[in-house]
Protein backbone atom coordinates (compact mmCIF):
# COMPACT_ATOMS: atom_id res chain seq x y z
CA UNK A 1 0.00 0.00 0.00
CA UNK A 2 1.80 3.30 -1.38
CA UNK A 3 0.99 6.89 0.00
CA UNK A 4 -0.34 8.80 -3.14
CA UNK A 5 1.89 11.53 -2.67
CA UNK A 6 0.81 14.52 -5.48
CA UNK A 7 3.25 17.31 -3.81
CA UNK A 8 6.14 17.67 -1.76
CA UNK A 9 6.87 21.05 -0.28
CA UNK A 10 10.17 21.85 1.43
CA UNK A 11 11.85 24.54 2.42
CA UNK A 12 15.84 24.81 1.74
CA UNK A 13 17.85 23.36 4.65
CA UNK A 14 15.27 20.37 4.52
CA UNK A 15 15.86 20.07 0.95
CA UNK A 16 19.90 19.94 1.68
CA UNK A 17 18.96 17.40 4.66
CA UNK A 18 17.15 15.20 2.63
CA UNK A 19 18.42 15.57 -0.77
CA UNK A 20 18.30 12.07 -1.88
CA UNK A 21 14.91 11.81 -0.75
CA UNK A 22 13.33 15.09 -2.46
CA UNK A 23 15.34 13.70 -5.92
CA UNK A 24 13.91 10.64 -5.44
CA UNK A 25 10.59 11.95 -5.07
CA UNK A 26 11.04 14.50 -7.95
CA UNK A 27 12.46 11.55 -10.01
CA UNK A 28 8.62 9.62 -9.39
CA UNK A 29 6.79 12.59 -10.94
CA UNK A 30 5.90 14.72 -7.39
CA UNK A 31 5.31 18.00 -8.05
CA UNK A 32 8.35 19.48 -5.83
CA UNK A 33 7.71 23.10 -4.50
CA UNK A 34 10.39 24.57 -2.38
CA UNK A 35 8.75 27.58 -0.02
CA UNK A 36 10.00 29.63 2.80
CA UNK A 37 10.45 29.07 6.31
CA UNK A 38 7.32 31.29 6.95
CA UNK A 39 4.94 29.62 4.42
CA UNK A 40 5.78 25.83 5.57
CA UNK A 41 4.72 27.28 9.47
CA UNK A 42 1.97 28.39 7.85
CA UNK A 43 1.30 24.96 6.41
CA UNK A 44 2.46 22.41 8.67
CA UNK A 45 0.39 23.59 11.71
CA UNK A 46 3.22 22.51 14.04
CA UNK A 47 5.35 24.36 16.62
CA UNK A 48 8.08 23.42 15.10
CA UNK A 49 7.78 22.04 11.13
CA UNK A 50 10.50 19.25 10.52
CA UNK A 51 10.97 21.02 7.05
CA UNK A 52 9.11 18.49 4.37
CA UNK A 53 4.90 18.41 4.33
CA UNK A 54 3.64 15.72 1.40
CA UNK A 55 -0.17 16.67 0.36
CA UNK A 56 -1.13 13.05 0.32
CA UNK A 57 -4.50 11.63 -1.43
CA UNK A 58 -6.98 9.56 0.67
CA UNK A 59 -5.85 6.34 1.51
CA UNK A 60 -8.90 4.38 3.54
CA UNK A 61 -10.13 1.11 2.41
CA UNK A 62 -13.26 -0.43 1.92
CA UNK A 63 -14.40 -3.16 5.00
CA UNK A 64 -14.53 -5.46 2.20
CA UNK A 65 -11.22 -5.11 1.65
CA UNK A 66 -9.85 -5.62 4.97
CA UNK A 67 -12.28 -8.76 5.81
CA UNK A 68 -11.14 -10.37 2.46
CA UNK A 69 -7.63 -10.50 3.30
CA UNK A 70 -8.61 -12.91 6.49
CA UNK A 71 -7.48 -10.91 9.32
CA UNK A 72 -6.58 -12.63 12.70
CA UNK A 73 -5.75 -9.14 14.61
CA UNK A 74 -8.21 -5.99 13.93
CA UNK A 75 -8.37 -2.78 16.08
CA UNK A 76 -12.10 -1.17 16.20
CA UNK A 77 -12.10 2.12 17.74
CA UNK A 78 -15.79 3.07 18.79
CA UNK A 79 -15.77 6.39 20.02
CA UNK A 80 -12.50 7.59 20.05
CA UNK A 81 -12.52 11.76 20.23
CA UNK A 82 -8.77 12.47 21.08
CA UNK A 83 -7.14 12.70 17.80
CA UNK A 84 -3.67 11.96 19.37
CA UNK A 85 -4.68 8.90 21.19
CA UNK A 86 -6.64 7.90 17.57
CA UNK A 87 -3.20 7.73 15.63
CA UNK A 88 -1.36 6.24 19.14
CA UNK A 89 -3.92 3.52 18.87
CA UNK A 90 -3.28 3.21 15.08
CA UNK A 91 0.88 2.90 15.70
CA UNK A 92 0.20 0.30 18.41
CA UNK A 93 -1.70 -1.51 16.19
CA UNK A 94 0.73 -1.72 13.48
CA UNK A 95 3.53 -2.32 15.82
CA UNK A 96 1.36 -5.39 17.58
CA UNK A 97 1.34 -6.56 14.20
CA UNK A 98 -2.63 -5.86 13.88
CA UNK A 99 -3.88 -6.61 10.28
CA UNK A 100 -6.24 -3.25 9.94
CA UNK A 101 -7.73 -0.87 11.73
CA UNK A 102 -11.68 0.63 11.26
CA UNK A 103 -12.58 4.31 12.61
CA UNK A 104 -16.36 3.40 13.73
CA UNK A 105 -18.79 7.17 12.52
CA UNK A 106 -17.97 8.38 15.90
CA UNK A 107 -14.94 8.36 16.00
CA UNK A 108 -12.19 11.53 15.59
CA UNK A 109 -11.30 12.31 11.96
CA UNK A 110 -8.77 9.63 10.23
CA UNK A 111 -7.39 12.81 8.56
CA UNK A 112 -6.78 15.22 11.45
CA UNK A 113 -3.42 16.40 11.48
CA UNK A 114 -2.67 15.13 14.91
CA UNK A 115 -4.26 11.72 14.66
CA UNK A 116 -1.89 11.72 11.46
CA UNK A 117 1.12 12.84 13.06
CA UNK A 118 0.47 10.65 16.36
CA UNK A 119 0.10 7.46 14.03
CA UNK A 120 3.55 8.04 12.91
CA UNK A 121 3.29 6.81 9.73
CA UNK A 122 1.55 3.50 10.77
CA UNK A 123 -1.60 5.61 8.47
CA UNK A 124 0.19 4.13 5.09
CA UNK A 125 1.43 0.14 6.47
CA UNK A 126 -2.09 -1.13 7.23
CA UNK A 127 -5.21 -0.82 5.97
CA UNK A 128 -7.53 1.31 7.28
CA UNK A 129 -11.33 1.30 7.55
CA UNK A 130 -13.14 4.67 8.25
CA UNK A 131 -16.69 4.12 8.91
CA UNK A 132 -17.71 8.13 8.59
CA UNK A 133 -19.32 9.83 5.68
CA UNK A 134 -16.02 10.43 4.04
CA UNK A 135 -14.88 7.09 4.39
CA UNK A 136 -14.18 5.18 0.87
CA UNK A 137 -17.22 4.33 -1.17
CA UNK A 138 -17.45 0.72 0.02
CA UNK A 139 -18.10 1.60 3.62
CA UNK A 140 -20.97 4.54 3.09
CA UNK A 141 -23.92 3.36 5.21
CA UNK A 142 -22.14 0.36 6.43
CA UNK A 143 -22.39 1.10 10.94
CA UNK A 144 -20.17 -0.34 13.53
CA UNK A 145 -22.37 -2.90 14.22
CA UNK A 146 -22.63 -3.95 10.45
CA UNK A 147 -18.26 -4.21 10.44
CA UNK A 148 -18.54 -6.01 13.69
CA UNK A 149 -20.87 -8.59 11.88
CA UNK A 150 -18.65 -8.72 9.25
CA UNK A 151 -15.29 -9.50 10.87
CA UNK A 152 -17.16 -11.84 12.81
CA UNK A 153 -18.06 -13.77 9.85
CA UNK A 154 -14.85 -13.84 8.76
CA UNK A 155 -14.17 -15.67 12.29
CA UNK A 156 -12.95 -13.25 14.92
CA UNK A 157 -13.90 -13.29 17.68
CA UNK A 158 -14.76 -9.70 18.99
CA UNK A 159 -13.19 -8.93 22.57
CA UNK A 160 -14.58 -5.67 24.25
CA UNK A 161 -12.23 -3.82 25.92
CA UNK A 162 -14.40 -2.70 29.28
CA UNK A 163 -12.59 -1.62 32.04
CA UNK A 164 -16.09 -2.38 34.17
CA UNK A 165 -16.01 -6.08 33.27
CA UNK A 166 -14.73 -8.64 36.21
CA UNK A 167 -12.67 -11.24 34.15
CA UNK A 168 -9.27 -9.52 33.41
CA UNK A 169 -6.60 -10.12 30.53
CA UNK A 170 -4.62 -12.08 33.21
CA UNK A 171 -6.93 -14.22 34.04
CA UNK A 172 -6.33 -17.62 33.15
CA UNK A 173 -9.32 -18.15 31.18
CA UNK A 174 -8.39 -15.12 28.77
CA UNK A 175 -5.05 -16.38 27.76
CA UNK A 176 -6.79 -19.17 25.90
CA UNK A 177 -8.83 -16.49 23.64
CA UNK A 178 -6.01 -13.64 23.03
CA UNK A 179 -3.78 -16.12 20.73
CA UNK A 180 -7.03 -16.45 18.35
CA UNK A 181 -8.40 -14.63 15.42
CA UNK A 182 -9.38 -11.36 17.66
CA UNK A 183 -11.32 -7.72 17.00
CA UNK A 184 -10.39 -5.34 19.88
CA UNK A 185 -13.45 -2.93 20.50
CA UNK A 186 -11.74 0.37 22.29
CA UNK A 187 -14.64 2.81 23.55
CA UNK A 188 -14.60 6.45 24.44
CA UNK A 189 -11.83 8.06 26.65
CA UNK A 190 -13.87 9.79 28.80
CA UNK A 191 -17.13 6.96 28.99
CA UNK A 192 -15.50 3.42 27.64
CA UNK A 193 -18.09 1.69 26.17
CA UNK A 194 -21.47 2.22 26.02
CA UNK A 195 -23.49 -0.86 27.21
CA UNK A 196 -24.94 -1.22 23.70
CA UNK A 197 -21.75 -1.66 22.15
CA UNK A 198 -20.30 -3.52 24.39
CA UNK A 199 -22.87 -5.93 24.42
CA UNK A 200 -22.58 -6.12 21.04
CA UNK A 201 -19.10 -8.16 21.62
CA UNK A 202 -18.27 -11.80 21.81
CA UNK A 203 -17.03 -11.07 25.46
CA UNK A 204 -15.31 -8.10 27.23
CA UNK A 205 -11.99 -8.34 29.60
CA UNK A 206 -10.25 -5.17 31.74
CA UNK A 207 -7.11 -4.53 31.83
CA UNK A 208 -6.65 -5.46 35.41
CA UNK A 209 -6.11 -2.76 37.65
CA UNK A 210 -2.88 -3.35 40.64
CA UNK A 211 -2.89 0.01 42.32
CA UNK A 212 -5.23 2.78 42.96
CA UNK A 213 -5.60 4.39 39.47
CA UNK A 214 -9.79 4.31 38.20
CA UNK A 215 -8.87 3.40 35.17
CA UNK A 216 -6.43 3.82 32.37
CA UNK A 217 -5.83 6.11 29.18
CA UNK A 218 -7.44 5.15 26.18
CA UNK A 219 -4.27 4.33 24.04
CA UNK A 220 -1.91 2.87 27.26
CA UNK A 221 -4.93 0.27 27.43
CA UNK A 222 -5.07 -0.39 23.76
CA UNK A 223 -1.57 -0.55 24.10
CA UNK A 224 -1.63 -3.48 26.34
CA UNK A 225 -4.41 -4.99 25.34
CA UNK A 226 -2.95 -5.34 21.63
CA UNK A 227 0.09 -6.74 22.96
CA UNK A 228 -1.60 -9.16 25.13
CA UNK A 229 -2.90 -10.44 21.73
CA UNK A 230 0.59 -9.94 20.08
CA UNK A 231 2.19 -12.07 23.15
CA UNK A 232 -0.24 -14.71 23.19
CA UNK A 233 -0.06 -14.88 19.42
CA UNK A 234 3.44 -15.17 19.17
CA UNK A 235 3.46 -17.86 21.94
CA UNK A 236 1.45 -20.30 19.69
CA UNK A 237 3.66 -19.74 16.72
CA UNK A 238 6.69 -21.11 18.99
CA UNK A 239 4.77 -23.49 20.36
CA UNK A 240 3.03 -25.07 17.42
CA UNK A 241 4.67 -24.12 14.33
CA UNK A 242 1.77 -25.08 11.97
CA UNK A 243 -0.02 -22.87 9.63
CA UNK A 244 -0.59 -19.47 11.09
CA UNK A 245 -3.76 -18.18 12.75
CA UNK A 246 -5.45 -16.89 9.44
CA UNK A 247 -4.85 -20.44 7.68
CA UNK A 248 -6.71 -22.65 9.98
CA UNK A 249 -9.88 -21.13 9.24
CA UNK A 250 -12.52 -21.24 6.20
CA UNK A 251 -10.70 -20.03 2.62
CA UNK A 252 -13.87 -18.03 2.14
CA UNK A 253 -14.32 -14.37 2.85
CA UNK A 254 -17.64 -13.20 3.11
CA UNK B 1 -0.61 10.09 51.23
CA UNK B 2 -3.24 13.30 51.06
CA UNK B 3 -2.96 16.28 48.61
CA UNK B 4 -2.13 19.31 50.79
CA UNK B 5 -5.51 21.59 49.50
CA UNK B 6 -5.21 24.78 50.71
CA UNK B 7 -7.78 26.59 48.36
CA UNK B 8 -10.88 25.71 46.14
CA UNK B 9 -12.23 27.95 43.42
CA UNK B 10 -15.71 26.75 42.30
CA UNK B 11 -18.21 27.66 39.57
CA UNK B 12 -21.80 28.67 40.82
CA UNK B 13 -22.98 25.29 38.86
CA UNK B 14 -20.21 22.98 39.60
CA UNK B 15 -20.94 24.19 43.37
CA UNK B 16 -24.75 22.56 42.56
CA UNK B 17 -23.72 19.37 40.92
CA UNK B 18 -20.83 18.67 43.51
CA UNK B 19 -22.63 20.55 46.86
CA UNK B 20 -21.77 17.22 49.19
CA UNK B 21 -17.70 17.44 47.81
CA UNK B 22 -17.77 20.98 48.18
CA UNK B 23 -19.11 21.59 51.84
CA UNK B 24 -16.51 18.49 52.70
CA UNK B 25 -13.25 20.34 51.33
CA UNK B 26 -15.17 24.17 53.64
CA UNK B 27 -15.63 21.78 56.73
CA UNK B 28 -11.86 20.29 56.30
CA UNK B 29 -10.65 24.45 56.56
CA UNK B 30 -10.00 24.71 52.77
CA UNK B 31 -10.69 28.20 51.32
CA UNK B 32 -13.74 27.67 49.17
CA UNK B 33 -14.20 30.86 47.07
CA UNK B 34 -17.39 31.17 44.23
CA UNK B 35 -15.57 32.59 41.08
CA UNK B 36 -17.23 33.27 37.63
CA UNK B 37 -17.28 31.13 34.89
CA UNK B 38 -14.63 33.64 33.22
CA UNK B 39 -12.94 33.49 36.06
CA UNK B 40 -12.67 29.54 35.84
CA UNK B 41 -11.77 29.80 32.28
CA UNK B 42 -8.81 32.21 32.68
CA UNK B 43 -7.32 29.82 35.60
CA UNK B 44 -7.96 26.57 34.02
CA UNK B 45 -6.27 26.67 30.80
CA UNK B 46 -8.32 23.74 29.60
CA UNK B 47 -11.34 24.38 26.72
CA UNK B 48 -13.95 22.95 28.84
CA UNK B 49 -13.30 23.51 32.27
CA UNK B 50 -14.59 21.47 34.67
CA UNK B 51 -15.70 24.15 37.12
CA UNK B 52 -13.77 22.77 40.27
CA UNK B 53 -10.08 23.95 40.68
CA UNK B 54 -8.13 23.27 44.00
CA UNK B 55 -4.70 24.83 44.61
CA UNK B 56 -2.58 22.25 46.57
CA UNK B 57 1.20 22.36 47.68
CA UNK B 58 4.11 20.50 46.25
CA UNK B 59 3.71 16.54 47.38
CA UNK B 60 6.71 14.94 45.50
CA UNK B 61 8.43 13.05 48.38
CA UNK B 62 12.57 12.65 48.35
CA UNK B 63 13.88 9.59 47.13
CA UNK B 64 14.89 8.29 50.51
CA UNK B 65 11.41 8.63 51.12
CA UNK B 66 10.69 5.49 48.10
CA UNK B 67 13.88 3.22 48.84
CA UNK B 68 12.57 3.02 52.40
CA UNK B 69 9.38 1.63 52.01
CA UNK B 70 11.21 -1.09 50.02
CA UNK B 71 9.91 -0.86 46.48
CA UNK B 72 8.93 -3.65 44.19
CA UNK B 73 8.45 -1.86 41.13
CA UNK B 74 9.14 2.17 40.35
CA UNK B 75 9.19 4.04 37.13
CA UNK B 76 11.98 6.19 36.23
CA UNK B 77 11.18 8.87 33.31
CA UNK B 78 15.37 9.89 32.30
CA UNK B 79 13.92 12.21 29.27
CA UNK B 80 10.43 12.62 29.15
CA UNK B 81 9.90 16.02 27.53
CA UNK B 82 5.92 15.60 26.74
CA UNK B 83 3.49 16.93 29.58
CA UNK B 84 1.06 14.32 28.21
CA UNK B 85 3.34 11.36 28.03
CA UNK B 86 4.77 11.48 31.55
CA UNK B 87 1.41 12.19 33.16
CA UNK B 88 -0.03 9.05 31.23
CA UNK B 89 2.79 6.83 32.66
CA UNK B 90 2.48 8.31 36.06
CA UNK B 91 -1.21 7.58 35.65
CA UNK B 92 -0.49 3.94 34.23
CA UNK B 93 2.17 2.97 36.73
CA UNK B 94 -0.23 3.57 39.27
CA UNK B 95 -2.63 1.45 37.43
CA UNK B 96 0.17 -1.37 37.34
CA UNK B 97 0.72 -1.29 40.60
CA UNK B 98 3.98 0.61 40.83
CA UNK B 99 5.53 1.73 44.19
CA UNK B 100 6.95 5.17 43.13
CA UNK B 101 7.70 7.02 39.67
CA UNK B 102 11.16 9.42 39.39
CA UNK B 103 11.48 12.25 37.31
CA UNK B 104 15.00 13.06 36.59
CA UNK B 105 15.93 16.37 36.37
CA UNK B 106 15.71 16.37 32.31
CA UNK B 107 12.20 15.39 32.43
CA UNK B 108 9.44 17.37 31.86
CA UNK B 109 8.05 18.84 35.11
CA UNK B 110 5.96 17.26 37.68
CA UNK B 111 3.46 19.86 38.44
CA UNK B 112 2.84 21.01 34.43
CA UNK B 113 -0.74 21.25 33.93
CA UNK B 114 -0.88 18.85 31.02
CA UNK B 115 1.21 16.41 33.25
CA UNK B 116 -1.12 16.31 36.51
CA UNK B 117 -4.56 16.26 34.07
CA UNK B 118 -3.15 13.58 32.26
CA UNK B 119 -1.95 11.72 35.59
CA UNK B 120 -6.42 11.71 36.17
CA UNK B 121 -4.86 11.66 40.39
CA UNK B 122 -2.48 9.00 39.91
CA UNK B 123 0.04 12.00 40.62
CA UNK B 124 -2.08 11.67 44.54
CA UNK B 125 -2.11 7.77 44.58
CA UNK B 126 1.65 7.04 44.95
CA UNK B 127 4.89 8.71 45.86
CA UNK B 128 6.27 10.76 43.14
CA UNK B 129 10.11 11.78 43.14
CA UNK B 130 11.08 15.03 41.22
CA UNK B 131 15.05 15.07 40.57
CA UNK B 132 14.79 18.85 39.16
CA UNK B 133 16.15 21.91 41.19
CA UNK B 134 12.41 22.40 42.68
CA UNK B 135 11.91 19.15 43.96
CA UNK B 136 11.52 18.28 47.83
CA UNK B 137 14.85 18.76 49.72
CA UNK B 138 16.05 15.25 49.99
CA UNK B 139 16.58 14.65 46.73
CA UNK B 140 18.73 18.33 45.74
CA UNK B 141 21.89 17.50 44.13
CA UNK B 142 20.82 13.75 43.92
CA UNK B 143 21.41 13.16 39.65
CA UNK B 144 19.71 10.05 37.75
CA UNK B 145 22.79 7.58 38.05
CA UNK B 146 22.81 8.02 41.61
CA UNK B 147 18.83 7.19 41.88
CA UNK B 148 19.32 4.45 39.95
CA UNK B 149 22.64 3.28 42.25
CA UNK B 150 19.90 4.42 45.33
CA UNK B 151 17.17 1.79 43.65
CA UNK B 152 19.48 -1.09 42.74
CA UNK B 153 20.87 -1.25 46.61
CA UNK B 154 17.38 -2.29 47.46
CA UNK B 155 17.19 -4.68 45.39
CA UNK B 156 15.72 -3.28 42.57
CA UNK B 157 16.94 -4.91 38.53
CA UNK B 158 16.95 -1.84 36.56
CA UNK B 159 15.96 -2.65 32.94
CA UNK B 160 16.46 -0.16 30.55
CA UNK B 161 13.25 0.14 28.15
CA UNK B 162 15.05 0.50 24.90
CA UNK B 163 13.85 -0.54 21.08
CA UNK B 164 16.99 -0.97 19.69
CA UNK B 165 17.68 -4.16 22.20
CA UNK B 166 17.84 -7.07 20.78
CA UNK B 167 15.86 -9.30 23.66
CA UNK B 168 11.98 -8.40 23.69
CA UNK B 169 10.02 -8.56 26.76
CA UNK B 170 8.12 -11.58 25.45
CA UNK B 171 11.64 -13.82 25.17
CA UNK B 172 11.58 -16.71 27.09
CA UNK B 173 15.20 -15.19 29.46
CA UNK B 174 12.64 -12.19 29.38
CA UNK B 175 9.81 -13.49 31.68
CA UNK B 176 12.22 -14.71 34.44
CA UNK B 177 13.06 -11.46 35.45
CA UNK B 178 10.23 -9.53 34.83
CA UNK B 179 8.59 -10.99 38.00
CA UNK B 180 10.99 -9.64 40.00
CA UNK B 181 11.77 -6.31 41.71
CA UNK B 182 11.80 -3.96 38.95
CA UNK B 183 12.75 -0.27 38.19
CA UNK B 184 12.10 0.57 34.83
CA UNK B 185 14.03 3.14 32.94
CA UNK B 186 12.29 5.06 29.89
CA UNK B 187 14.01 7.51 27.77
CA UNK B 188 13.15 10.63 25.47
CA UNK B 189 9.73 10.22 23.32
CA UNK B 190 12.08 11.14 20.36
CA UNK B 191 15.44 9.60 20.47
CA UNK B 192 14.71 7.14 23.16
CA UNK B 193 17.74 5.85 26.06
CA UNK B 194 21.01 7.46 25.37
CA UNK B 195 23.57 5.17 25.58
CA UNK B 196 25.49 6.04 28.68
CA UNK B 197 22.24 6.05 30.61
CA UNK B 198 21.11 2.53 28.66
CA UNK B 199 24.15 1.04 29.88
CA UNK B 200 23.93 2.32 33.43
CA UNK B 201 20.76 -0.45 33.55
CA UNK B 202 21.58 -3.93 34.54
CA UNK B 203 20.11 -4.76 31.45
CA UNK B 204 17.91 -3.60 28.10
CA UNK B 205 14.72 -5.05 26.76
CA UNK B 206 12.65 -4.05 24.09
CA UNK B 207 9.08 -4.22 23.28
CA UNK B 208 8.71 -5.95 20.08
CA UNK B 209 7.21 -5.22 16.82
CA UNK B 210 5.27 -7.39 15.30
CA UNK B 211 4.11 -5.35 12.47
CA UNK B 212 5.92 -2.12 10.25
CA UNK B 213 5.67 -0.01 12.61
CA UNK B 214 9.93 1.48 13.85
CA UNK B 215 8.66 2.31 17.18
CA UNK B 216 5.78 3.08 19.85
CA UNK B 217 4.74 6.12 21.42
CA UNK B 218 6.71 6.53 24.77
CA UNK B 219 3.74 6.20 27.11
CA UNK B 220 2.20 2.90 24.76
CA UNK B 221 5.48 1.41 25.43
CA UNK B 222 5.92 1.87 28.99
CA UNK B 223 2.51 0.57 29.40
CA UNK B 224 3.13 -2.60 28.15
CA UNK B 225 6.70 -2.84 29.79
CA UNK B 226 4.86 -1.95 33.04
CA UNK B 227 2.14 -4.48 32.44
CA UNK B 228 4.23 -7.16 31.60
CA UNK B 229 6.05 -6.52 35.10
CA UNK B 230 2.60 -6.51 36.09
CA UNK B 231 1.30 -9.88 34.71
CA UNK B 232 4.24 -11.83 35.92
CA UNK B 233 4.00 -10.76 39.36
CA UNK B 234 0.48 -11.73 39.49
CA UNK B 235 1.47 -14.67 38.05
CA UNK B 236 4.04 -15.61 40.47
CA UNK B 237 1.82 -14.36 43.62
CA UNK B 238 -0.82 -16.97 42.37
CA UNK B 239 1.91 -19.60 41.85
CA UNK B 240 3.81 -19.67 45.20
CA UNK B 241 1.30 -17.76 47.52
CA UNK B 242 4.76 -17.27 49.50
CA UNK B 243 5.50 -13.34 51.09
CA UNK B 244 5.56 -10.98 48.96
CA UNK B 245 8.26 -10.15 46.92
CA UNK B 246 9.60 -6.75 48.47
CA UNK B 247 9.30 -9.50 52.06
CA UNK B 248 12.02 -11.92 50.46
CA UNK B 249 14.61 -9.21 50.58
CA UNK B 250 16.81 -7.85 53.22
CA UNK B 251 14.46 -5.49 55.56
CA UNK B 252 17.73 -3.09 55.88
CA UNK B 253 17.40 0.05 53.72
CA UNK B 254 19.82 1.84 52.11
Amino acid sequence: MGAPVSDLFVTAPAQARHSALVSRAAAAGINVQVISGEAMSELAQTVTPQGLLAVCGFIDVPLETVTERRPTLVALLANVRDPGNAGTVLRTADAAGADAVVFSDASVDLYNAKCVRASAGSLFHLPVVDLSASGAPGTRGIRLPDAIAALRAVGLRVIAADGRCGVTLDDPQARDMLGGPTAWLFGNEAWGLPPELASQADVSLAVPIYGKAESLNLAAAAAVCLYASARQRAAERVSSPGPAPGQSRSPEPI
